[in-house]
């Protein structure tokens, strides 16, 4: 029997460390010379690339329900939104460090499968776990801050997007959300099967576009970049305000997820994926002449790259053309994902 | 007013990234090619460098009470562990990301004051905001991930120390456990002077040695380094494990804290000085033939380098050479510091 007590203490991130390292060194370009055990983890020197640095809080009551979440797949989201804030810079992740609040009321069962699931999602990415540190917390939360590296002036801004690009998302939109919504409804995973199952895997364990990221940056054929975690509505607006850009988009056009068209149907799931949080899919901009490339390098991946719009001049707002032929300002559908309200 | 709900969003962190580069651009080496408001900051290449990441955790009721941390020092703490963490590896500290939950009462005043104190610590120490993410939560806690830089094979590791090695600490100890004491027992800042004021502040503000630590990496004095988070005892023993060796202390030798002295008197102050935790001095071994050049070392920086003993074969164990001249075993003088228990 493994107390929590000990779990909670450096034990923990070891643990992760040790789970990871099994499957044989990360595949990222920062090796560690020196991993957890020193007061700073020693990273390879990278030489000419450049590094990428984010960090992600998940929380309790605010980010998931661990009623909800088994603890291997809340383990692997843990990386999740760190991994897809890299792959839309265009970046290789690298290194992480975790950070865990733990009440002390914490199923160690749970525990450890959480600590195997952060252990897969990193041997997945190839992403190197080098340090962490752990306390006693009044409820559940995890914290990342993930390395990564990128060629200088290969990264992909959000600021980059120019009047005649083409607008596209990689994957399909949506059901994310949808499963939230069945989450919320009571619905759990392992009570249901089918499309209702597969919208709340889509939630409690979305994908991060590591792959097709990278090749968008790699190729240069990502003009502008953002991950879609707040929803397509709220992300684009942040991507046309960094570009100092309006853009048009044909709702039409927009991938919806059969699973959420499932369980919400088809109205609501066009609104979901218009406004729904948590795809981690990626939005990106690219120039009109190369829009066969766009499409060559979809197939290639096996990866819908759905162009969805265009990207034109800042004073034409960032406007939705309906199914109906008419225009919306995007900000009259709503202000993207909202966090379900906190206990706190 | 500000509010507290505008605060808990990006605005916070970008107040303090704002609040930090009024007063120039950091002086670390890993400059932010493009800092907060994309996916991930962008760093320049480190070149031929080698990176240092740390991350630490402050969590209310278990690292602090906010009742008895005025916000700005708190801010300034909140660098404090990672900074020395950096330093005890003796590299330079360059940019970092935070992450902060905040409960819902938390009062906005005191949240700006947190700010200034993350802000204030940042441009002492030239380092850079370049990340952060912030959310509700059931109580305050703030998680810093910093990056820091050092050269191949300069970086000093715990494993470093052989026996024959003087054994070092920089500045004084017990301090920080005499002011915490004082705490406890319901003492502030604010509304006591002299010596038990000091002691206070030294809980509530240490000194992170980052330029001793530097120094002592540069030219390759330290063979072995750690800093004392968690006390002399305890840190003393991570290092001797990390090394595979054993150490004599000699307990005359201890620098005691004098506001340790006057808070506790001789007694109790030369144990804080061996068991309390958070004076965040570093404790470093030296080969025997330097002990001169840590003198003049210690004569050059106006910072007391004082040798408390040195490190023996494994098989002599950890031990404290008493006044009255008896061998103590270190372990019989308690673990080191423990946390003051969490409501959690």
């Amino acid at each position: 029997m493994t107390r929590l007590a000990r779990l909670t203490e450096q034990g923990f991130i070891d643990r992760i460390a040790r789970l990871a390292r099994r499957a044989g060194p990360a595949r990222g370009g920062l090796g560690a010379v020196l991993g957890i055990g020193d007061d700073a983890a020693v990273l390879s020197p990278s030489g000419r690339l450049q590094s990428l640095l984010t960090t992600d809080l998940l929380a309790e009551g605010i980010h998931f329900r661990s009623a909800w979440a088994p603890g291997l797949l809340l383990g692997r989201k843990t990386l999740t939104a760190s991994l897809s804030d890299i792959a839309a810079m265009g970046g290789v992740p690298c290194s992480f460090v975790l950070s865990v609040g733990f009440p002390r009321r914490t199923d160690p069962a749970y525990a450890l499968q959480l600590a195997s699931g952060v252990a897969s999602q990193a041997r997945r990415f190839g992403v190197d776990l080098v340090g962490g540190d752990t306390c006693a917390a009044r409820s559940l939360f995890l914290n990342v801050a993930l390395l990564g590296l990128v060629e200088p002036g290969r990264e992909v801004r959000r600021s980059g997007a120019r009047s005649g690009d083409g607008l596209y998302v990689t994957g399909r939109l949506g059901a994310s959300a949808a499963g939230l919504r069945l989450l919320e409804a009571g619905e759990r995973l392992g009570r249901t099967s089918g499309a209702r199952a597969a919208a709340i895997r889509a939630h409690l364990d979305p994908e991060p576009r590591v792959i097709a990221g990278r090749l968008l940056g790699l190729t240069r054929l990502a003009a502008a970049m953002i991950d879609l975690s707040d929803g397509l509505a709220l992300d684009l607006t942040r991507l046309c305000a960094a570009s100092g850009a309006g853009a048009v988009v044909e709702q039409e056009a927009i991938p919806v997820a059969p699973q959420a068209v499932a369980v919400l149907g088809a109205r609501a799931a066009a609104r979901a994926a218009l406004t729904g949080g948590e795809d981690y899919e990626l939005l990106f901009t690219a120039r009109a002449e190369h829009h066969g490339h766009v499409r060559r390098l979809a197939r290639r991946m096996q990866l819908p790259l759905s162009r969805i719009g265009q990207i034109v001049a800042r004073r034409r707002g960032i406007v939705v053309l309906t199914r109906s032929g008419r225009y919306h300002p995007i900000g009259d559908l709503g202000t993207g994902f909202r966090h379900f309200p906190a206990d706190a």
